[in-house]
């Protein structure tokens, strides 16, 4: 007997269920109600490929045609030439609009397929089997999908929801540190910008956590995904609270493109970014120095890097900083803290104290 | 004073108007309305830039920050690498989610500007501007972006409704012959699809057309585009009724895609598919030899094809029929006629009678 929990993200006729479970790849039929077709392309990569695709395969239906397309590992890849790739795998095999696509893998998987479906014959359905902790509890849900470009992270793209997400947390078992630790800094972020006590919880479970004790990522998991769905609920679209999700990421964002995609972990970009917003939250006096060394404390003790990259000057940051997509003049968007679990957002920020941040985190 | 006649897609929070007239690029602010920011980027091609792109900027507000992307021109360019280079303006630009796009030019230059508008940092708005009777009397209205793969054609896009479309009949005075026949094979497509009283209109003003006067010109934009509107707003996303504008299209998609897109225009190949599809709704029985010569007499009239191109035989048609996006089983769909001003859908048709047709167009 495998225990499912399920919430609902719901967008009317775009809602859809997500599942939260250990041993979910191993249940026969789980997702034959959100396929409506005969034809499922599975998209993976090359480290998870040989670790969860014959369990995925094992539970479709018998009677779907099943395809598979392996790409290679990493946020390189995540561009439109992997896109294209996957359209030729479904013209190939004649994939027509009532063709399901299925991202076994992380984040860059999730977002490419999901953008790939949304493309591919103006829409098909698409199916969110996250494998990292950072796309469980983060990018497949939501219905952001898109790619880099080598101007900026996730600028193509478009909003475009799943037919429902499974969270298999066995999963976790194969994931590195590295990448565990990168997950649980998206897990922070939502106690720091919604909700105190689950921060607080983090703060005494976090051993747990790094532990992979199933209850507890189940829990972190859980509840990471409600925040999630409970804002995206409000504003699919991102034309307003949307925006708080990005805690962190203004300055996350810079590191990764400036140190080139792939280099440093998604999440740890988000660690150092979030301590970056604390200390700017602080110095604009929204946030004490004790609230902001917590935020800063969690992260070290997740195992996260709180400091930017040796080689990243003012420069380097300000370069990739003014083309976030949350601008819309010339100024920068910050999402910054009114206490731990109020998030704020703000573009009223002086290049003195910016520099002052950058330079002293 | 410029009169304009204007007619609204209504499509809820996706509505928009369509405006129709004479010299309606000479008009100051007209667009102003539809710009809600202070950044726009004209996309246009080499054929249309020396003709009306100073007109276009003429009538912006001079408040705004316009820049300019001159695409070559031609079908085989409708493809993900014309996509980039809109991505690379606007990125290099700096441009925003509040930025505008504007398409200056034929069905190529809208469905790429739509499908760009569609996916730069998951959506910005987009203004048509259609520059030839094709594109003004069908692609400029109804949400289809997108671009040709390899292996079939418009297999990429998305569903995305412009803020306005912007119809000035002045420039059909510099559009070439074969251009204007082929945007009078989509108008021929309404009467036949859904209004026996315009395709009878046709068949006695198709020399005044031909002759460019305008009144005629406006009156077939006019009519063209609320048979269209009436068509979306009952099926945006094409679940149903919206595939009845498919009439002709199946052949001729598939002639465009065996020729090598381009050196066939759109709409010769849907009249060559319209005259298919009338022989073979004449062979099933819903329409009688003398309606389905009426069509072919008024493709004729129009200066258009009617005989399929010489070196296409049955397998070129099947390869590429196969892959069109209406199919959702094996089976490959047609529009057919049930008398002139009433189409249907069907999917049963033998593997001879879809022979003999073939064979016999």
């Amino acid at each position: 007997m495998i225990k499912t929990t399920s919430l609902n993200v719901e967008l009317g006729d775009r809602s859809y269920p997500i599942y939260i479970g250990e041993g979910l790849l191993q249940k026969k039929n789980c997702l034959d109600q959100h396929i409506k077709g005969k034809q499922v392309l599975i998209v993976t990569n090359e480290t998870i490929a040989p670790l969860y695709l014959d369990n995925l395969i094992a539970i479709l239906a018998n009677d779907q045609t099943v395809k598979i397309l392996v790409l290679p590992d990493g946020e390189k890849y995540k561009n439109l030439e992997s896109i294209d790739k996957i359209y030729d795998a479904l013209l190939e095999n004649n994939f027509n609009r009532t063709a399901t696509l299925i991202a076994l893998g992380g984040g860059v998987i999730g977002d490419m397929v999901g953008f790939a479906a949304a493309t591919y014959q103006r829409g098909v359905n698409f199916i969110q089997v996250p494998t990292t902790l950072l796309s469980q509890v983060d990018s497949s849900v939501g219905g952001k999908t898109g790619v880099n470009h080598r101007l900026g992270k996730n600028m193509i793209g478009a909003f475009y929801q799943p037919e429902c997400v499974l969270i298999d947390v066995n999963v976790l078992e194969t994931l590195e540190d590295r990448e565990l630790s990168a997950g649980i800094a998206e897990v922070i972020k939502y106690g720091a910008i919604c909700d105190n006590d689950f921060f607080d919880w983090l703060e005494i479970n976090m051993s747990k956590l790094l532990g992979r004790e199933k209850s507890a990522l189940k829990f972190a998991i859980k509840t990471s995904c409600e925040k999630k769905a409970e804002v995206v609920e409000k504003d699919e679209r991102e034309s307003g609270i949307r925006a708080t999700l990005n805690f962190g990421h203004t300055f996350g964002h810079a590191i990764e493109a400036s140190m080139g995609y792939g280099i440093w972990l998604h999440g740890e970009g988000v660690a150092v970014g979030m301590c970056m917003a604390a200390s700017l939250s602080n110095k604009l006096g929204t946030l004490t120095e004790q609230e902001s060394n917590r935020i800063t404390g969690l992260c070290e003790k997740a195992k996260l890097p709180i400091k930017k990259p040796g080689q990243m000057n003012e420069v380097d940051f300000m370069k990739y900083m003014r083309v976030d997509k949350k601008n819309t003049s010339d100024k920068i968007k910050f999402i910054l803290l009114n206490g731990i679990g109020v998030a704020y957002i703000t573009d009223d920020v002086s290049t003195k104290m910016l520099s002052n941040t950058i330079n002293g985190v």
